[in-house]
């Protein structure tokens, strides 16, 4: 049902679709390590389950779970919710899942190459293999061909706007922690490949104290073609205001795929918000985890929603600032229901809403029956090529 | 997506279907203990990829395996298998995976109590607990709502005509270690209500030597409503003789839910076969594990077949009689493509073919949309009750 293919989604005819196109469903992943999550993972499950209940009165909703908690997961989430077996080293769906392309009537995954945020030099954990698997397993059950880029890339550090247009951070890809034989020429060309884009929009830095090395999803996203939530602060003093900055400046000065300018809406940023002694002691010791101190700043952000069918869910992280964004982004999406969740445990962990889901798209219409029938043989019979030569049969 | 309902199967109106009936798909499992499957399972696996690849020519084949052996299972299967990570304590489909049944519109699966063939007083291994989950996850990817009888049954025990008839054995369902609290009478009253049959038979023993205490389907199997193949030996010195003549006066005495007399057709049997010193070596010691004997007389019978939507997929075990059953079974099957995998490092496990699969019916058309909806938000209801006495929400 799933081939590995070795041609590219740009060569095939695919792209990849903005959130806010239509999606089959959504996949997110279940919090079960105790180094990571505070309290043996149970308010991290109570935040991550309140995410995907929301979810599900938009689109469908399939839950990964280890088999040590998939029972526990199982009673935790509603019916609707669909759990399957799977394990993975942590629960961030958005960078360890697929990214969906769409093409002549069918959805392909993208299964890029994941190293922890960093592999040895910086990454968050080791070993990372079951993360890396899940991609794989994802298409599986979704019964859709696969491409494997030669590029270690998470879902989080890219936003596209469906129509050519993809952002990214300069201090994410370019990390020589990632992909250290490659420039940003380079980069742009895998990038044009294997998401159909047209046009990089380079940003500088992530939100600050982001252990992602910066990821755009937790910064800036596209609400729709041209225009773009950023998050925000008009504190000059604090940190994270040259980074908002230097965004808001290269945002302005960007032209999309096709040639627009960008219109930037500024997110008032909650906080900041740092861990406290409390939070920090309720973790479980373990030396191949980078440490959480008290005291330390949160990469808290609000851009750092899921856009669903009819609803965006958005983090709620500071009973200060959480009606003015609320009412910030309702004006974004008004024709979606906005739904708020408290999500501070997941912040903890390192991400929020947008982090921990993966969105399904659904399959375009077939456009030309005769190159889909063409484009599905030639794929078939390179990829039983390839994976002739690999098994050696 | 799936509900635990709290009615039953016959009340709702469904029932199990024949094997011979349409199906959607077919469930199988990885072998994988080295304590069951010799030479690190790998023989072992070479036969089930036979298997799932016969049948995978009829219809789609779903393959769980476990996160350790998830790549090299995907590595040894055709694209075309789909291979989903599952947990189980061993690979027998038939015995764990869920009982489809069929009703107005819907498929539902019968998630029946597992305790590996006897539990503490004489099952097989110990612990069981990955395997009893597997229905569950399995009715969770077909996305059907699933049932949970207390009862005690593996799929292997019965066989059914899809017209109200079931043949089982009485060494099995009513040894003390499945259900010791219930008498005959008790087990036809939960057999009528969770697989909507009218008619039970019961046979004696099941094959010499079988170890899940007498399986029907080892013995004797449905090929259409009305008949029967029945594994068989003319030696009256073959303990399996006396095991055969007495299932075969039962069946011939027997009368179906129709009333119908059954026809019986006698299956050569192979062998007999018995476990040779090398095969016995081959395997990892384990105490929990119920020991495997060089000399010891295996269970061996071409009745182990799968009926596949346009394929019989039957046991190849003895150079000397395969042919013979192989013809036997082709005029059974006449439009049918017979399909011979050698499965004597299946039988080494314990049992073959018809063990290791579970085929997924294809649901009936909706015969009344008001009854279905009906009989849908009653047990819905009535699901969501018992959801909330159990969790306590």
């Amino acid at each position: 049902m799933t081939k590995l293919l070795d041609t590219t989604p740009a060569a095939d005819g695919f792209r990849m679709p903005a959130e806010f196109e239509a999606h089959a469903g959504c996949w997110m992943l279940w919090p079960e390590r105790t180094d990571n999550w505070r309290q043996g993972a149970r308010p991290a499950q109570v935040a991550f389950a309140a995410v995907a209940t929301a979810i599900a009165t938009s689109e469908p909703v399939t839950v990964g779970a280890s088999a040590a908690q998939y029972v526990h997961a199982r009673s935790m989430l509603p019916d609707a919710i669909r759990v399957v077996e799977m394990s993975s080293n942590d629960a961030w769906m958005r960078d360890t899942g697929p990214t969906f392309v769409v093409g002549n009537g069918a959805i392909r995954a993208v299964d890029w190459s994941f190293n922890a945020w960093g592999g040895l030099n910086g990454g968050l954990y080791f070993p990372w293999d079951q993360d890396d698997l899940v991609a794989r397993k994802v298409a599986e059950i979704e019964g859709c061909d696969r491409y494997r880029p030669p590029l270690i890339l998470e879902g989080g550090s890219i936003h596209v706007d469906g129509e050519g247009t993809l952002i990214t951070t300069e201090e994410c890809l370019t990390n020589p922690n990632r992909n250290p034989h490659m420039d940003k020429g380079q980069l742009e060309i895998l990038l044009h490949e294997y998401l159909g884009v047209t046009q990089v929009i380079w940003l500088g830095k992530g939100v600050v104290e982001d252990e992602t090395d910066g990821h755009v999803d937790n910064l800036c996203a596209f609400v729709k073609p041209g225009e773009v939530a950023l998050t925000w602060t008009d504190n000059k003093r604090d940190p994270q205001y040259k980074v908002s900055m230097d965004a808001y400046e290269r945002l302005m000065e960007s032209r999309d795929a096709g040639n627009r300018r960008l219109k930037v809406h500024k997110i008032i940023q909650p906080g900041p918000l740092t861990r406290t002694v409390t939070e920090a002691a309720g973790l479980d010791a373990n030396d191949t985890v980078s440490q959480r101190q008290p005291g330390q700043r949160l990469a808290a952000s609000y851009v750092n929603f899921y856009i669903g069918n009819s609803v965006v869910v958005m983090p709620l992280l500071d009973p200060k600032h959480d009606k003015e964004a609320a009412s910030q982004l309702k004006r974004l999406f008004p024709r979606h229901r906005l739904i708020g969740v408290q999500s501070r445990e997941i912040l903890l962990g390192g991400g929020n809403i947008h982090c921990i889901t993966q969105q399904v798209p659904v399959a375009p219409r077939i456009t030309s029956p005769a190159a889909s029938q063409e484009s599905s043989q030639k794929s078939s019979q390179k990829s039983s090529k390839s994976r002739r030569a690999k098994t050696g049969a």
